[in-house]
């Protein structure tokens, strides 16, 4: 049991509301009027989730990123964002931050509608956070509702940003596109509205694909049987690290993807996959629901065991409540 | 100029979306479906809006009651918070907290749906966010509707946080009714709902009343002329500092007082005495509004002189925006 956990816990006491969905979703699920609410709150730390030598404009995008990326595992419209924000050292690496912050606000279509700026004292890293409010229209997925005999499937690629951070950190050399991957995810928005009707839990996957899996069939009381060999890896990403199981069960645990992780009923295959057609998105099977408990690696060469480190953990990351 | 100006100033440029009011209001107002949200996020810090020593209960209620109160200002019924949580060093300190957050939570008959809890670098100051969403069906009062002629009231009293501010620090010595003005103070939820129909223009005093009155008539393109005399002070307050020029004016400046300041035509003065009634809280005449600029000060010796620091400025406290 870690410090997060234990207060996660305490306050999950105190969060009865089933709109807080036991701070255990992405996101909240708030019905207000004729409207569903979907309501998420993240923080990113100099130092913690992102480096002091990023440039200002890729943490603004990335800020925003990770929330609308919550928004879009529950299928949601985003609507607005609030923004807490601390002043910084030196204003250039602000301006440069609000001018980040409008590409992403373009891009994605979404409005500021306000937040607080406060001085911290000297020496403090830079703490933001983001709260964005979208609208879902649709039931919203959460991540308790895979089911026996569900298809477990992964947009887009897997890895990618874990590989442009340790090249971010000058750990090794690679192709600045993994960088990217790194410093600009993109939300799933459009593949999140699309699937949400089809999904029976869905997710983001932002602190590695393992222990993401591993928290959406503990919420389902489930097991998923996953086949490593199917994670859809990036040409950049072969070409980087290779595609044995070592480099596939890095690029499984590594985290800061924000891809979609979700779980459908067989029938609904070809659905998607003309969603992914249509999304010109991969949408890829990468194993099934099984009754049960955990999860269960497989690859060409058979049984894997599980790799001690799944993902982030809580006390080095954030808890997305 | 200060930093913190400037950097708002390039937020606003890039918050087009009427909603966001210019990033000049105490809180957004979003139309969605039928519904009119009210949004508002605030963070305090330590060693910047809350002493390291203060109670971590307190702090919770404060953290809190400062985010309902800008709800209060705008007439809105509190639905749901979001929280940003820096874990602190002290595991029972968060568990103090979180007991204060409960309390609060109970108190205000306000749902937490959510948040994030992020790890910080050692020797991290804490910095808490909170997102306040709430729900409005009469017309939301702005800042900027004070008409010529308005008369400008206050609820309670004004200037206890700021004597109980000093007295927490100890620089002096006084009641610690004081101190829990400005440990826990109290968002006017009810009063805000109750007003809204009558109040030209609404805002809470956080920063200090004539710097908030100042903002106030700024944004309404008026001047405010303000009659110390009738500032309402406790009577704690009278007897902790009296009640000369020098002691109204130190109250009107000190800000955390988080009560309401707002404008309505005379006409509406029976209604908002009655209003005061049934909520037993006073409501009380300090001013009017008339056509020019900027705030006059008078008192029973006749004119007095604007201070040179009208309440908290913005790079040493948080921006409302």
């Amino acid at each position: 049991m870690t410090r997060e956990f234990d207060f996660i816990t305490s306050l999950r006491a105190i969060a009865g509301s089933p709109a807080a969905r036991q701070l255990l979703d992405d996101a909240a699920v708030l019905k207000v009027g004729g409207t569903q609410l979907v309501l998420t709150h993240d923080m990113i730390v100099e130092g913690v989730h992102f480096l002091s030598d990023d440039p200002p404009g890729d943490v603004a995008w990335k800020l925003v990123a990770v929330n609308l990326s919550d928004l879009a595992a529950k299928g949601a419209r985003p609507l607005g964002l609030l923004m807490g924000y601390t002043l910084g050292r030196e204003p250039a690496w602000d301006q440069c931050f609000v001018e980040g912050l409008e590409r992403a606000l373009t891009t994605f279509g979404v409005a500021l509608l306000g937040g607080d700026t406060v001085s911290s004292p000297p020496g403090s890293p830079r703490t933001l956070g983001l709260t964005a409010i979208g609208e879902a229209t649709a039931p919203v997925p959460s991540r308790s509702g895979a089911r026996a005999g569900d298809l477990l499937w992964v947009s887009g690629s897997i890895g990618d940003a874990g590989a442009g951070l340790a090249i971010a950190k000058g750990e090794r050399n690679g192709p600045l596109s993994l960088v990217e991957r790194y410093r600009l995810p993109l939300p799933r928005l459009d593949a999140g509205r699309a699937l949400a009707p089809l999904a029976t839990a869905m997710m983001d996957v932002s602190d590695g694909l393992l222990i993401d899996a591993l928290r959406m069939v503990d919420a389902s009381g489930m097991c998923a049987a996953i086949d490593l060999d199917l994670i859809p890896l990036s040409s950049d990403l072969r070409a980087f690290s290779g595609q044995d199981r070592a480099a596939r069960l890095a690029a499984a645990t590594a985290g800061d993807d924000y891809e979609l992780l979700f779980t459908a009923a067989p029938r609904d295959a070809p659905r998607i996959l003309a969603a992914s057609r249509t999304l010109s998105l991969p949408l890829t099977v990468i194993g099934s629901i099984e009754a049960g408990s955990g999860l269960k690696l497989t690859d060409g060469a058979g049984e894997v065991p599980l790799p001690d480190r799944l993902g982030w953990q809580h006390d080095a990351r954030d808890c997305r409540g």
